[in-house]
């Protein structure tokens, strides 16, 4: 038995529970069904209806993680309405044959297969006409399984030039600035080829912020950065001999205005698109919020954006859960604070770990002269780090209970071993894999 | 001009309003007047009333930073009814001469005036007698003003300990722990001295969570560490050889009790004390959220005791405010969030700054692509860091408008370089010495 005390034996069932309830509202099936219905003709996505008999054709396209899910989901609701299709998963992430056809391919590294698809993908898009509905299902990973470089250039030249980017300190932004304008697919260009068809792109955010022009590179949406925006990056961090000469020739061929451009906001391109976020960090933030009230805790939503070092944003939750206990704010107990994002961890020793568990463990530290706090976090994807657990859960006493074995929660944080750490207390949390992928959930109940 | 809008310059003369709220409340003289008041022969401290003839003498003794102003709001209020008094404070903290002898001393680090010092406020603790009522003004700093080794132990010697148990990795408490056990004053023993006297301790905390026995290392409260536990962390780091061997020995000779322990938990030389908290983060906050409230802001106070590396706390407060924006969760817009605490910065460059000041610079970045959010974060001392500003002020554009003078945040941030990075674009707060100490008080404002 476990040192607890019934209030944290309760916590920390309570915690799984609200868990449970955020994975359940992001299953990619059901996000799907939540957004989309049929009633006879009529396809209701979001708040828009669409009379399926003025449409010839339905395709499906898509590429992702949750991709299968999502594509037996739509089958399910429009059945042989749907014309033709082909997604790209990720190698495993097959589900049961239907028409959509199913490609698996490289992630996080893109291969032939993910070019393959993709080509199959954009001749879909390509035949598509003005009386078409194109249906583009994206996921996590989407765009390392979208990978289709522009004339000339090869999946390597494209990995070296992201490295380059990398190493030399540009930003996401600048990076996305450049992917997008060595690519035949991303920064709306999949838009455009759709066009004049109408494009309904559903997706399962992984993204901080949910924006729609990161997400998968932004096929389906407007690229505000230009091939001119890319030259002044190259310029900037004096990149121009480190790139292979074949991207620096498409980028000042384009800024030369011999290529052109990605679309831009108000392209005609987007007069048929929509673009709907069916599942995201905040929809299983929302979903446990409500089960948490069902369970009698007040509940506030910190935050679905968080970044940072993981122990440090463990800190700030564990101060916030004090304070809870000592004044009452910012909220009073039984209380439950929420929230989402995705941290980073900067490695600094060799152990096992994620960051769901290194955060329970930094914040484990912090409340152990405090009672009755419990910390769950976990990865809503059903794995955290390169281990086989999705998280971990930690109380008042979880310090305590390592110290009595021995294990020294400092060492552990500092060695980044903090898979070791939970299982010597025998705290992981696993829930195997979950077909779905909105990044973290942060989940820290005080009695 | 800066570039900025209406709501955001409203936003930045507000937090700078709800800043000054904070900061009068926890003014020491103000502090001091707030908890204590005197009706004819009745002296009410907190909730407890004192007959001041029931008294044959009244003594003041103390130590801290702000312990010049607390003496004069005391002679404001008992006047001619104290017998006498000795403070301790930081060279150059005195203010106008009254009846308390001020003691200017060694801080951070002690010297022998603060030792000479200390034995005066000693010596006053051992007169005082059992109809006698001694105050104690305690404020940041009072635990390096108060230094009364124990008998042998030179003021080198406690240095050479604190600074072996720095570099050994000890956490505080455990620093805490060994720093009691040599000393004559903390942990409890000015209590012992003091009886049968009744102390009356009137406390402004510098420190995250207002724990009383870490405040100036509790002269006045119970320690419920023990030589035994001196002699474990010792054991435990290996340290013994490395010890000042007076150090050591007295510390063996404590735990076979061949010294008397510092008093414990129940030890009936606290009966007559009394602890109170006259000034603190949270009443700063409190007083800051009052403002706020005032000016038309949905408040929340998130926490009085964050603690952890300040860009990555910066990036946490930073991701709320964008969910405001985003959701209106936690509250909705215009939202103030308030948050107090002490944040540390590990250097990795050489440049000047502040947690204050690296705050607002990495809060500024995260926010640059949102609109009228301001961050401002200012030490309630008037100083961060080794510079002459208290803080800064950030906002949306704050990143923007670097830009254009060529200083790029990332370079300023990875530097260390805060106050340098402010100074270009005259964003830096001042506000001169304030004459007290509550730690940091942030201030996010959402319009």
């Amino acid at each position: 038995m476990k040192n607890q005390s019934e209030k944290t034996v309760k916590l920390r069932k309570d915690a799984e529970k609200i868990f449970r309830a955020g994975l359940a509202a992001v299953e990619p099936g059901a996000a799907i069904h939540k957004f989309c219905r049929r009633s006879n003709d009529t396809l209701h996505i979001g708040n828009k209806n669409y009379e399926l008999s003025r449409f010839d054709r339905i395709h499906v396209i898509g590429a992702g993680k949750a991709a299968a899910p999502m594509a037996t989901a739509i089958e399910e609701i429009l059945g042989d309405k749907i014309s033709d299709g082909v997604i790209n998963v990720k190698y495993g992430y097959v589900s049961k044959p239907g028409k959509i056809k199913v490609i698996e391919a490289g992630h996080p590294v893109p291969d032939q297969n993910g070019k393959d698809g993709t080509e199959s993908i954009m001749d879909i898009a390509e035949s598509a006409g003005k009386n078409d509905l194109v249906i583009c299902l994206i996921s996590g990973g989407g765009s390392a399984l979208l990978p289709l470089p522009a004339k000339g250039i090869t999946l390597k030249d494209k990995q070296d030039t992201i490295k380059v980017l990398l190493s030399c300190g540009a930003s996401i932004d600048e990076i996305n600035s450049i992917r997008k304008h060595i690519s035949r697919i991303k920064g709306g260009m999949l838009a455009r080829t759709v066009y004049p068809a109408a494009l309904v792109s559903l997706i399962l955010s992984d993204v901080v912020g949910d924006d729609l022009d990161v997400i998968a590179s932004g096929p389906s949406v407007p690229d505000s950065s230009t091939y001119e925006d890319c030259i002044e990056i190259i310029r900037h961090y004096e990149i121009s001999d480190r790139l292979p000469e074949i991207v620096y020739s498409h980028i000042c061929k384009g800024a030369s205005g011999l290529i052109s451009e990605t679309p831009k906001p108000g392209d005609p391109v987007f007069e048929k698109t929509v673009d709907l976020i069916i599942g995201s960090n905040m929809e299983a933030i929302l979903s446990a919020k409500k089960k948490a009230e069902g369970l009698g805790y007040n509940t506030i939503i910190l935050s679905s954006m968080i970044e940072g070092e993981t122990k440090h944003v463990a800190r700030v939750h564990a101060a916030i859960a004090k304070e809870i206990r000592k004044t009452g704010n910012p909220l009073p107990a039984p209380a439950c604070i929420l929230s989402g994002g995705e941290t980073t961890v900067t490695l600094t020793g060799n152990g096992r770990g994620g960051r769901n568990q290194e955060f329970s463990l930094a914040a484990a530290m912090d409340i152990s002269r405090d009672k009755d706090i419990v910390v769950f976090s976990a990865g809503t994807d059903g794995t955290d780090g390169p281990t086989d657990a999705a998280g971990a859960v930690a109380d008042t006493k979880t310090v305590k209970r390592a110290l009595e074995k021995n294990a020294d929660p400092r060492t552990f944080l500092s060695n980044n071993d903090s898979y070791n750490f939970f299982r010597v207390i025998d705290d992981l949390v696993f829930t195997g894999p979950t077909n779905t992928n909105v990044m973290d959930l942060r989940i820290i109940l005080v009695a």
